[in-house]
């Protein structure tokens, strides 16, 4: 009997009703012949409220017991759903992260998955049931509660798609599909029917939220696809697949923006072997995550400046980091701009395309838009741009790309 | 090291004003030496909200899923007063019943602990930190979440406080102790300083609310001295612990009121060996719990008519059991009084002192309030009245007892 993985996120189970609209696709698709495995989120706001509390209490709570809270709205999340279920008249089963074996590394609010068991999960589908498994959250191996990051329900949902050898990870969320540009910002962007693993990985990687990336990592290594569509209808969404053939006649298939960043820039680091790992590594130490890196040399090479991007929320934390750097490691100063955005233009062989680099600079240079820091690889192009400037920005380069015009599009 | 438990109920965890007074107090107690568990309830009002989203979905949940939803609550809790300990300067850990090991049996909603486990509470006070448990909730053997009724935190601190030899169980609430009757029904009420396990056990079964009875049994089990008191000050309270001498000058200690029963009485029980016993080994194996028995014999022993009181919320599950007996035993009929309260009188030695039993049934007669069921032990006499009669049979009593005229009061 083949697999379903449907996983609805906090906006589609904002209420008692929505909780009912979900747990009547789950039942379909139980009686269209699948073993049916729900992931779900949070109810609406209430992660948001829960931090809250948190925040009434003190500035900076220990981070376990911020896993300890906030694994609570996804447990009140999967009893509802069951009782739904229950209410229906179709048997169902909630299961925490402990409960069905997600085991994930230690480090609270950023865990990773390491291990998942199968045998709870296929014990409850054997018996008929319908499993709804809590998103986000897990357990390490002395059975301590992590989570695994705002948005990690998708990656809980891929994950399990992945070990259970699911036909689809279907993803239902408030709008109905990946986008050529987030419509708030760029009213002519479109839907995309299909994309390819590597240009939504990169599509997320730059600011397109509606999915996360570790979710892409696993259904890209498993080979399963990913169906991003709306829990208000039944039209389809965004495929998500492997690469299908007649893809290189497009070149651009979607521009993001990525707020709320911070860049560090390291100058007159000495550019010798070596210090580069050493900088990334206490900085990953210190679970700061890095966004891209660019890095210059002068001097006849004797010295570079080195920067970087981070979550803006990680730039107190990266400047101490960065701080104590320059100290053991000589290096000139450190300069941190918690005020800037990345807009990217993601697609196929850009560097091939070499016009599209030069399309995209000049599309901003006219428009008065002054570029920081620029990096670019085989399917993304981004710049660093100053936070105000940053929606501007995406609507000129959606129009530069020629995405104004396009219809519903597929690789 | 001595070592203290306290618990806070919902009230006293109330916003996060009363999280950071409930941290002060097991900080002044580390502060003076003490190896100090907290064990607390759901914030406020937030498990009545739980129950309202259930609700919300479906008449009647599953109770394995209710208990999944519930035991959010007090999750909630243990992270919120850990994250305000850890902000006041002092080491704190949340643990959930899981990750203690406080282990029930598997009947969902009104679990009772089986074991359990010191290893993980006695590594973290070794530590130095103080140790904040979930209350009311617990897991069974497979890993099942479970809790064991309204109330059930009273229990599980005083469990703890057994199994881990503490000098006192504190229980912080919104009253600054024991009454002689509910002060909201009585005005004349009083605190009672001292009380015997006993004599707030029966209190406790016969209505007083503000202690759960297994609590006391537990506590009465082991020796555990338990001190209830007001979470907003720092007067003494009540002290509930083991008999001492000069009691029997005192009879009558408190009155008691349980709302919300239904009485069911079974007609025409046929009076042979052993049909109690199925009787109310059904009704156990339906978990209806059951408050008082009453049993009277008539046609030269032949019948019996046989009655007992339960929860309301009890009542249809106690008639559909009934009716099943009424075919398998042969019994005349059923009749089930939905609305009826039960006044006690509780004390020591009641039946040696012959006038007690006539003090009560002459008050109630004058004031015309008419008595339904009748049922005595050593220590208590209980009559079940119609609800609408129940606050003013209290004051009635109250007052005959001579309660209105004592001041604080110990055995």
């Amino acid at each position: 009997m083949p697999l379903l993985v449907q996983k609805f996120g906090g906006t589609s189970l904002a209420s008692a009703e929505k909780i009912h609209r979900a747990a009547r696709r789950a039942i379909r698709a139980k009686l269209d012949g699948f073993r049916v495995v729900l992931v779900v989120s949070a109810m609406g706001d209430s992660t948001n409220q829960l931090i809250a509390l948190a925040r009434a209490i003190c500035s900076n709570p220990p981070k376990r017991e911020l896993d300890m809270l906030l694994t609570t709205g996804e447990q009140v999340s999967i009893a509802l759903v069951a009782m739904a279920i229950d209410a229906a008249g179709h048997e169902a089963i909630s299961l925490t992260a402990g409960q069905l074996g997600l085991v994930t590394d230690s480090v609270h609010t950023k865990s990773r998955i390491q291990t998942i068991s199968r045998d709870r999960i296929d014990r409850e589908l054997g018996n008929g049931k319908i499993v709804i498994v809590a998103g986000f959250q897990g357990i390490d191996e002395s059975g301590e509660i992590t989570t695994m990051g705002r948005g990690a329900s998708d990656t809980t949902a891929a994950a399990l798609a992945s070990v259970l050898n699911a036909e689809t990870c279907e993803i239902y969320t408030d709008v109905d599909g990946v986008y050529t540009a987030d419509p708030r910002v760029v009213p002519q962007a479109h839907k995309i029917d299909q994309i390819s693993f590597n240009t939504m990985l990169e599509l997320a990687a730059t600011g397109a939220a509606v999915l996360h990336s570790r979710a892409i990592e696993f259904a890209k290594k498993f080979d399963v696809p990913i169906h991003v569509r709306s829990s208000l209808t039944d039209a389809p969404g965004t495929i998500i697949m492997k690469e299908t053939s007649g893809m290189e006649a497009i070149s651009v298939r979607g521009v993001t923006l990525k707020e709320d960043l911070a860049f560090v820039e390291l100058n007159a680091v000495p550019n010798t072997a070596g210090v580069a790992a050493k900088i990334f590594a206490e900085v990953a130490r210190n679970h700061i995550l890095v966004d891209d890196i660019v890095q210059n040399i002068y001097e006849s090479g004797r010295l570079a400046n080195l920067g970087f991007s981070t979550d803006a929320s990680d730039a107190s934390e990266a400047r101490s980091v960065c701080e104590r750097l320059i100290v053991d490691l000589g290096i000139g100063g450190v300069e941190i701009d918690e005020g800037v955005s990345k807009i990217s233009a993601v697609g196929v062989g850009m560097r091939s395309h070499t016009g599209i680099a030069a399309t995209m600079f000049d599309a901003l240079s006219k428009a008065k838009v002054n570029i920081e820091n620029i990096s670019t690889s085989e399917i993304v192009i981004s710049c660093i741009v100053q936070k105000e400037d940053g929606p501007r920005a995406l609507r000129i380069i959606h129009d530069a790309f020629g995405l104004d015009e396009a219809e519903s599009s597929s690789e």
